[in-house]
């Protein structure tokens, strides 16, 4: 059953429903057990990808059936699963969404070849239903900066210098850009001109990097409650936009606990505090309003009609989790 | 420099060198530490499958220029160093090449996303450069097939049970596949007929099982003087032909020691001798043979000429390796 985010578009929810049902019908590995692992971790979830997906398709002149679109929607959420299963193995995450990870019960020998088989299904399904070799060519530039992000974001972790600007660029990779492979594929197939893919492009960039920023603050958690704050992240020198604007503001408290050699429990909730305290949490918040408000000021050059209404109130949702 | 066994063939040898420069010339990522080893892996290696594609380019009627033949070779060599970074992951091999390798330098952090990056490379020069879509098809379901490979292969290891069939159904997966995928792709972009399309693929088949018993065999390593034969892949449980042969024998000498917990190095070396004495290893080595004279014989029906009589002497190269 689709996501609980769906429920006030049961049109989508369905949509989103036959996704799911053609991502579990495309896995044929005799492994039945890493199989049944795919399929939860491709089932429940808020399935953006394929969703913005399905709502830009509704732009352009032609309107294409959903047995034409459901695959490619599909494509988008195994290329996002593909890189998460990845994700979880560097970063030996015991948990996603609530389950034990591929690698913690398989090992990390299944987990890595378990992506390795999702981005093939993902390449088969786009070789199959893409209208134009060239928009497979515009996937594997997609795929391609993701994983540049992914490089890059290595060079800049346990990095006290790092500033916003370097932030933004990896997350722009990292997570943005799949969003906008996602709009701007929407505006393709269904033949839209340059003028709407590049505004779908734009906003699906825009959606994605205020997601990014709000996702980081998420797991940022009930930092001022629980005092346990996103607490591997820091501990690996991943440092999510609060702790960058901090550290980009020369916040010298900040600097001394960041530069410790091994973070304590105690060290972390400090810096949680200090990022809390100065106001950094807050203006990581505006950031993400400001990305969010940019794509909406786009959405509303779009065609007006359900897609349109049902695309700005799915941002503003997105938005509503950091209130 | 191409690797030596082209010093007789020098035009083969440039059109190598030019296929490494490709590649080299299409690592665009900022991390360069990374960007080294992964040059490092595609310099000086055999490079069979891009010399297996160029070859068989040359037998259909279209004869394409090797502007247009390089990036496809090129693309053959990167999934497969894709493919042979993540699997030094999941064995944690700390040598390829006589060179460390990229996890163990790096981390398997790097790694993954290394190898991750090298198949969006792979995937952005077909999408640019096979002729038609068709082809990139093939190309994802052929990558499935190798991918779907290494998911089973897991599901045998270990297994006492294990016999020659399965292991044909896996090395057909895992090796075979990427060499009739050359193959039939030389075949295909120089427009050859049906037949020798299909003739193309089977010659790759039958070249890429015998060449991959052959490694294994030779893994074996001159068991007979140094007592220390593939000692990692026995105690990881993956058995190679000559035990799977014993073991399908029902050599009840073999299943005694392969059935133990955990491997000694006397184990290993008496398992080793049981497969030399018993005539397992021979046996083996003759189904290599087997697999390269089916080839052979198909050769003799390709189109006469300078082609066909290098892939001749490359093939039985390759066998003598077991003499």
């Amino acid at each position: 059953m689709a996501n609980s985010i769906w429920k006030e578009y049961p049109k989508m929810g369905k949509r989103i429903d036959h996704t799911t049902e053609f991502i579990h019908n495309s896995l044929d590995m005799r492994n039945e057990a890493i199989a049944k692992m795919i399929r939860d971790l491709t089932s429940g979830g808020k399935m953006l990808r394929p969703a913005f997906f399905l709502l830009f398709s509704g732009f352009g002149p032609d309107k294409k059936t959903d047995d034409e679109l459901v695959p490619l929607a599909a494509s988008l959420e195994l290329l996002h699963v593909a890189t998460l299963i990845h994700d979880d193995v560097i970063d030996d995450s015991p948990l996603r969404r609530s389950k034990p990870t591929i690698h913690t019960k398989y090992g990390k020998r299944n987990a890595i070849y378990a992506g390795d088989y999702l981005f093939t299904v993902y390449f088969e399904i786009i070789s199959r239903h893409l209208p134009e070799q060239s928009y497979i060519l515009k996937n594997a530039l997609s795929m391609k900066k993701i994983l540049i992000g992914e490089l890059d974001q290595l060079l800049i972790n346990f990095n006290i210098h790092a500033t916003a600007k370097m932030y933004f660029r990896e997350i722009a990779g990292k997570t943005a850009e799949l969003f906008s492979l996602s709009t701007m594929m929407g505006a393709l197939v269904s033949d839209g001109d340059h003028e709407l893919v590049a505004r779908s492009k734009n906003i699906g960039h825009d959606i994605g990097m205020s997601f990014q920023i709000i996702d980081d603050i998420l797991d940022f958690g009930d930092s001022r409650d629980t005092g346990k704050p996103n607490f591997e992240d820091l501990r690996n020198g991943v440092y999510s936009l609060p702790y960058i604007l901090g550290l980009q503001d020369n916040n010298q408290a900040l600097i001394n606990v960041l530069s410790k050699n091994d973070l304590s429990s105690d060290d972390i909730n400090e810096a949680a505090r200090i990022v809390v305290n100065e106001g950094y949490l807050d203006q990581a918040k505006d950031i993400a309003r400001t990305f969010s408000k940019h794509a909406s000021e786009r959405i509303d050059r779009l065609p007006r009609g359900r897609n349109r209404t049902a695309l700005k109130k799915v941002v503003q949702e997105l938005l509503d989790r950091i209130d």
